[in-house]
């Protein structure tokens, strides 16, 4: 399970306060802390800055690295932003994300395959969102083929099919969770991701369902997950989740998880 | 999801305490809880009482009764005990359980189609249990035959595939969680059930694993199971393991749940 840790994103105000007044000491604490909690990847975004974006997400990129030796995810829509940092980081980094939308899919591609790194690939293309199993899953077929086409390994491709939230379409999280399930067993050694707080946006007692999406989608084969690994609560049902779904021998990893203190 | 509230066992030493004293207050509370918290269907048990069984099961029922007008689950292995209980009940019960055992077999499915009552089979024979999901849906299979040559209709049978302790076998809820989607697809019309404390016996946090297995059982396409409903954190898990499954129109259960103050 591959966990990239979300926290440093620029639509969070904290942030973004964090950003613009160059509070280096908190963004630095930012990346500990989720290193510290098990992240893989630190995921680094500054896209609320309008036309300043690069020069934003550079800093954000340099003051991570000097607190972590973790690989980053370089988080943005923007293929030109994308270029100008890969030069920054120190590990081969993730890129977060492509779509099926042709700018940013010609844009970013190559800069995958040239530096061998991760890419996440949502299920979206440029005028459409995938609502159901079908959409997603196709979509994701589409993704496959074009990230085989350019050189980049299966085995680097994350397929994020995107989760809507349940309290507009109350089959929202089944079509994801349906659509997770027959990615990993269509695509042999593509891997999936998502992120957690779309499905809840609207219903009280949010965390409660993101718990539960997070340990259904784990439960169909979801081998990778964007979220704040700082929840004890989420970190607890994402240890519990992987043991349910025998991905954990001897159950050594939820025991040292207690032992810890980090399952709540 | 039909719910079977488990409190009101044995096994339990306040229960055990409660029979032996006839504390008809503690029982009729304990029977209360479960119904106000959402119980369809509340368990009776006096397993521990060896050769008293019957005695004891009928004053626990017959509290029981007194308290709240659900249907209950008689629970118990024992045909003869079954056949003195049923008649005892004011509403049709359920009956816990058949295995594939030929005595228990023979000595309770007929009581069951006589009284057109509902009928947990465990997916266990005489002589070995199931651990591997293979084994869980042939025996999920021998149960189903015996059940239609009786006359029980299918929809009245809830097959609990059994779970047993990851501790001991890190892969026994996958191959629970796999026979519950076989079972559920190869059967149509029957139901399936589960109790949730075994899978983490010998863990620390048992109840935060208990929760993940429900979780993801749900999404695998359980709909009964046999828990605490007085449980918030695992009444919530519940709530919230429905509305991801696309099993809550709206995500009114869901909502409703929050509004009354039962998901934490």
């Amino acid at each position: 399970m591959l966990i990239i840790g979300e926290r440093i994103n620029a639509s969070r105000k904290s942030i973004a306060d964090a950003i613009s007044s160059r509070n280096a000491a908190f963004i630095r604490n930012e990346a500990k802390i989720q290193a510290a909690a098990g992240a893989d990847y630190i995921d680094a975004n500054a896209g609320t800055f309008v036309g300043e974006e690069a020069k934003h997400l550079q800093w954000v990129i340099e003051t991570i690295q000097e607190a972590v030796d973790l690989p980053l995810s370089i988080d943005s829509p923007d293929p030109a932003v994308i270029k100008a940092m890969i030069p920054l980081v120190k590990k081969t980094p993730m890129i977060n994300s492509i779509t099926l939308e042709a700018s940013r899919l010609e844009g970013i591609l190559p800069l995958v395959a040239e530096h061998k790194a991760k890419v996440i690939g949502l299920c979206q293309s440029g005028d459409s969102i995938a609502d159901t199993a079908e959409a997603k899953v196709k979509m994701a077929g589409q993704l496959v083929k074009k990230v085989e086409a350019s050189g980049v390994p299966l085995d680097h491709l994350y397929i994020d099919p995107l989760v809507y939230p349940l309290a507009t379409d109350d089959r929202s999280a089944l079509a994801t969770l349906d659509a997770i399930e027959t990615i990993m067993k269509e695509f042999p050694g593509v891997h999936t991701t998502c992120g957690l707080t779309n499905v809840s946006y609207g219903l009280p007692n949010r965390k409660l369902v993101n718990r539960a999406f997070l340990v259904a989608a784990i439960g169909r084969g979801l081998d990778s997950v964007i979220l704040d690994p700082t929840d004890k609560q989420l970190f607890g049902a994402l240890k519990a989740a992987l043991t349910i779904a025998g991905k954990d021998e001897f159950c050594m990893q939820y025991i040292a998880g207690f032992r810890e203190g980090r399952l709540e």
